[in-house]
């Protein structure tokens, strides 16, 4: 080990290594491009796996990565099966009230969202990564599908157009998520962050129980809007539509929801009081109107449904030139809302259990869904929230409970349709309403109000924008600034002043580390970003900024004049030309005032394009250091030595033969 | 100096100090908040001038602050005046074709434009920041009015009223432009990198050079697109119309024009022959046409203008509700586009002059000029492209070249007008493209691809965008991938494997320092930005796999087990709260592999929000080291000890008292 401390006495505190900062080993373009490729479109490294393995495992895992019901289907447990029949039950006897709802907001036929609660999730359990989505259509891409379609045709005029351009939009739409997902777009769920998604689960289930006021009052008429606003003045500007009734029959089982959850909560044992409560309120709620004839007197119920399975429409999509823009058009702008829903509530729930979704693969899963959707008589679906918060919330443990929702669908739709006609609305928005309280995570916005202002701050544009405008505008808000923080990271990095550890050769922040003590003589700076366009410019103009504070303050205190500055480069992970162009002016500023410039530890990157740009011949390379120490250790033995002027030969000597 | 060498051999290579990673005292909330603000709008802190000022001098700094030609006016000297005036007539010889061809396009009165080259260049004198910027309208802003405005009212049929609401869009233009320039927001130029503008100056170069062919061959009709297939569809589909005699005299001047430069570079005394060239020709052509009577043989001149300066328009803005949201609009638009034109030609001659502008108070002087020249009968000015250049090259010193220019420019309205009616435009032309050629800079964007890639990337998307669609397109592909590139470091961090470099205590990446060596049992890995959710997945991810490699590695060749997992964490320089979820989930990875992790160097921020988190409890804080050095002394001494298995109090005891 090198040692300076006999020879060299003024570098006796700060003398150590002899190492130069390393120019690493040049790389052809095409492996270096390749490697950057690699890591950013494939950085789960998707074929390690199929390493060192027979030809027969190799297909085996290959299928498995396609469809993760092979995966896990092998340890599916019994225990498994009786939660996941219960939730499938539960959203099933969510999904035709849903269903038929939203597609009349989308102006096609009711029967048509009961078909779509059919094939879409049986895709979905073999080919998805999350255990909590229940597949059906949502209300937001089902009112864009009928205003972008009805601009093109008139529902009313031309029904039998108007459903074959659904099921072409449908097409596109499902061909354009599986794209993404092919090209390893899947990345994008990462600007789903945990604030913004705490913000966005709370937002969209408060917006969510605000629209079973609907279906509590017993209301014919209610917005399309989810704002809260609109929501309200809907509500209140038809008091006296309010039907008693239905309030206190959706009152009573809210009461009786929330107290078996309280229950179960207590005594987890009783587990499965609160997964079976949904459906004994459709069952219970159901008879109790086949009794009363409530239906009668105000309670609203599902009604008459037509029976038989989904036809196919394969024959039915429409590729006719005058219609394509139009379809393609509804189809990228239906599926990339679809799929970020989808994404963030799958999301949302892997968070809650702590597993992981593969991004890519939800983009093939729900995409594959809508692709054979489209071609089986279904439009548009995704992982709609509220059905996917009451699967969670029933205790689905697998994507079995979307099998076992799509067959209890087929059943219904082959011979239980009758079965279904005194289902009360009211009790499907108590559960709903039921399923939405237990969402609203108060305590994680309190922890990050107490870690991190700024993610608070997303946390809160999340919610607000969800629920005083809409999904997307919250979704966009949030991640718009969470992006806005990366730029921001970048565009203004922090510089630190940084000192001498006392009794040791370390040099770090004087902020962090109040007992570090400067150096006098020297300013040594540390860089916690690249440098990079955005900060060039602050950079310099922030440099000569701590230049001149120190030299006020050392010519206010009388101590040693400043001599040399040293850039700690540790922190600085890549540099471009305006950055290295930045260097160079920084040299220029600070010889002007007859200062000079030391670079400690630069990292590969950086060196590569130093060396690259001839900024190292420029500067002397004698003036670049492996560490911090090494670099003060230098400028203090010139500080001290006889020789007052620098001198590139002593410098040269002293790195390398301390 | 605490050493661990004597007491502790199995540390001995790597024992060193022996102190804690320090939590940095809190700060008030507000107090951060404000620094952060502080930092990110004012980094050149512009108040500090005043500090310790008398009063009187305060003010002066402050007008300095305001109207920069307080500040440059006292040193400006007889010899700049001689370029300036040159370059200034210069410009002025261009200013009146192009003015004329200019509100042509924005369906406005001929006269308009050269109104527009009187008022708002005496603005800009005075309050400009850049010294080569030359005021005047522009293409793409003329042809925008034309198209937002001709929505509402028909040009033909109204033209007072069309008049008086182009004055009100460019009121609304200054206004915007200001109100950004107050707002702080000038480090929005910051993101037009050093490499953006080389490939924007070509690409602008080659497009303004093609649009000359338009005067060279003497065409009356010719394309308003920019990009360079429809100038040549132009240009091809009307060979009938070429004129020989216009084309004959364009290349005579060029090559006169291009020849002077060609000497001027050669001798440098001679740099007057270069910068009288335009000059000289526009004179020479103007006599040559009076003498031939050329205008009767296909070459086109100027023409016949009105006499007289800017009448006043102030009582013309027209707030009238009816028209406001398109005045507000086409305002706003054109504002930004000419904010963006403005700036990016002041920034790419800045950058070649070596001196630099600041964004906020180039956006306070555009508009300013618009403001004040929506009173004076001028519509939407910028600095353009081609006229800054021209400027540029005939020598300009200083912005009282504009100053001559308004003046030559104001004389030619009350006076001059018959003496430039006999100007050919093919002089201008050649004008024109000479000061281009010299623009296209090979040399620049060779250097790029050599040290930087990406940033060669940047500069050809550039060059493309605004080469084959337009100006805007260019810059916004070019600033796209730029910000992409920024999303990318973070979205992708790079991930090193450490190891000690011979006979030192330094722990540095093994890909750089290729003879840095590992440390059997213990992985070190250093992260290189800060811990996001952009990236936190990733790291996840891409940790566990340089686990699994390790593994690997360690079980073909025979090595001691891996035991610890060190991450060094000097390079990163904040976290949020997904990034803290990621290394809870790390640290329950690395546990169920039976492995051990610990933390090296966290900074402050970092260390704040793990301790506030309550991560350090979580992991334990005798985990969590100050350098890479140390965890590696203590990882080792654990390994080496005869205790395999961890106990955090010998832990905690040998990093306090060795």
């Amino acid at each position: 080990m090198g040692s300076a401390d006999d020879t060299n006495p003024p570098a006796e505190n700060y003398g150590g290594t002899s190492h130069r900062a390393a120019i690493p080993p040049p790389q052809p373009f095409v492996k270096s491009l390749k490697n950057t490729l690699k890591e950013t479109f494939f950085p789960d490294d998707p074929l390690r796996q199929f390493k060192n393995q027979s030809p027969g495992r190799r297909l085996a895992l290959g299928l498995q990565y396609f469809f993760p019901i092979l995966e896990w289907g092998p340890r599916y447990t019994w225990q498994f099966f009786k939660s996941d029949l219960i939730s499938g039950i539960t959203i099933a006897s969510l999904a035709i009230p849903q269903g038929i709802s939203y597609a009349k907001l989308a102006n096609l036929p009711p029967v048509l969202g009961l078909y779509s609660s059919f094939v879409p999730p049986l895709i979905y359990a073999v080919m998805g990564s999350s255990r909590d989505l229940a597949v059906g259509t949502v209300a937001v891409g089902s009112l864009l599908m009928a205003s972008m379609l009805g601009e093109v045709v008139n529902p009313l005029e031309d029904p039998t157009l108007y459903l074959h351009l659904a099921f072409t939009a449908t097409f596109f739409a499902g061909l354009f998520e599986v794209g993404l997902g092919f090209l390893r777009l899947g990345f994008i769920v990462d600007f789903l962050s945990h604030a913004t998604i705490v913000g966005f689960m709370g937002g969209a289930a408060t917006v969510v129980s605000l629209q079973q006021l609907k279906g509590v009052l017993g209301l014919d008429q209610f917005t399309h809007a989810t704002d809260i606003i609109s929501v309200m003045r809907s509500v209140f500007s038809q008091t006296n539509k309010w039907r008693w009734e239905s309030a206190v029959l959706g009152c009573v089982f809210l009461f009786y929801l929330l107290l078996s959850r309280y229950f179960s909560k207590k005594k987890p044992k009783l587990f499965w009081i609160s997964a079976m409560a949904p459906l004994t309120s459709v069952i219970l709620g159901s008879v109790l109107v086949y009794l009363t004839h409530a239906e009668k007197h105000g309670v609203q119920v599902i009604g008459h449904l037509k029976k038989g399975i989904n036809p196919p429409s394969i024959m039915h999509l429409n590729f006719d030139s005058k219609y394509l823009t139009t379809a393609i058009k509804t189809g990228i702008v239906t599926g990339i809302i679809s799929l970020a829903e989808g994404i963030a509530v799958g999301r949302s729930f892997a968070m809650f259990k702590h597993y992981h979704i593969d991004g890519n693969k939800e983009m093939i899963a729900i995409g594959m869904m809508n692709m054979v959707g489209s071609c089986t008589s279904c439009y548009l679906t995704t992982g709609p929230f509220s059905r996917s918060a009451v699967n969670f919330n029933a205790g689905c443990k697998t994507a079995v409970s979307n099998i076992v929702m799509a067959i209890a669908v087929m059943i219904t739709l082959l011979l239980l349709t009758p079965l279904f006609h005194y289902t009360p609305l009211v009790v499907l928005s108590s559960i709903i309403i039921a399923a939405m309280l237990g969402l609203i995570d108060y305590d994680a916005a309190i922890h990050l109000w107490h870690v991190d202002k700024f993610d608070f701050l997303v946390c809160m544009s999340a919610y607000v924008g969800v629920v005083f405008a809409s999904i997307e505008v919250g979704l966009v808000m949030a991640v718009g600034l969470s992006v806005l923080r990366l730029l921001l990271f970048v565009a203004r990095p922090r510089t630190f002043v940084l000192g001498n550890v006392p009794d040791s050769k370390v040099f770090r922040s004087v902020d962090q580390y109040q007992n570090a003590r400067s150096v006098p003589g020297i300013l040594i700076l540390e860089i916690d970003a690249p440098i990079y366009f955005a900060n060039s410019n602050y950079l310099r103009e922030r440099i000569s900024r701590w230049i001149d504070d120190e030299e006020d303050r050392v010519k206010s205190s009388g101590e040693t004049d400043l001599k040399y500055i040293i850039l700690d480069m540790s922190a600085v992970g890549n540099i471009d030309t305006s950055g290295i162009s930045m260097l160079d002016e920084v040299m220029k500023i600070v010889d002007r005032r007859g200062l000079k410039l030391a670079l400690a530890n630069p990292g590969a990157e950086v060196m590569k394009k130093l060396n690259k740009s001839k900024f190292l011949e420029r500067m002397g390379q004698e003036w670049i250091f492996l560490t911090a120490e090494d670099a003060v250790g230098a400028c203090n033995y010139m500080l001290h030595s006889c020789k007052p002027k620098m001198d590139s030969d002593v410098l040269e000597k002293y790195s390398n033969n301390v």
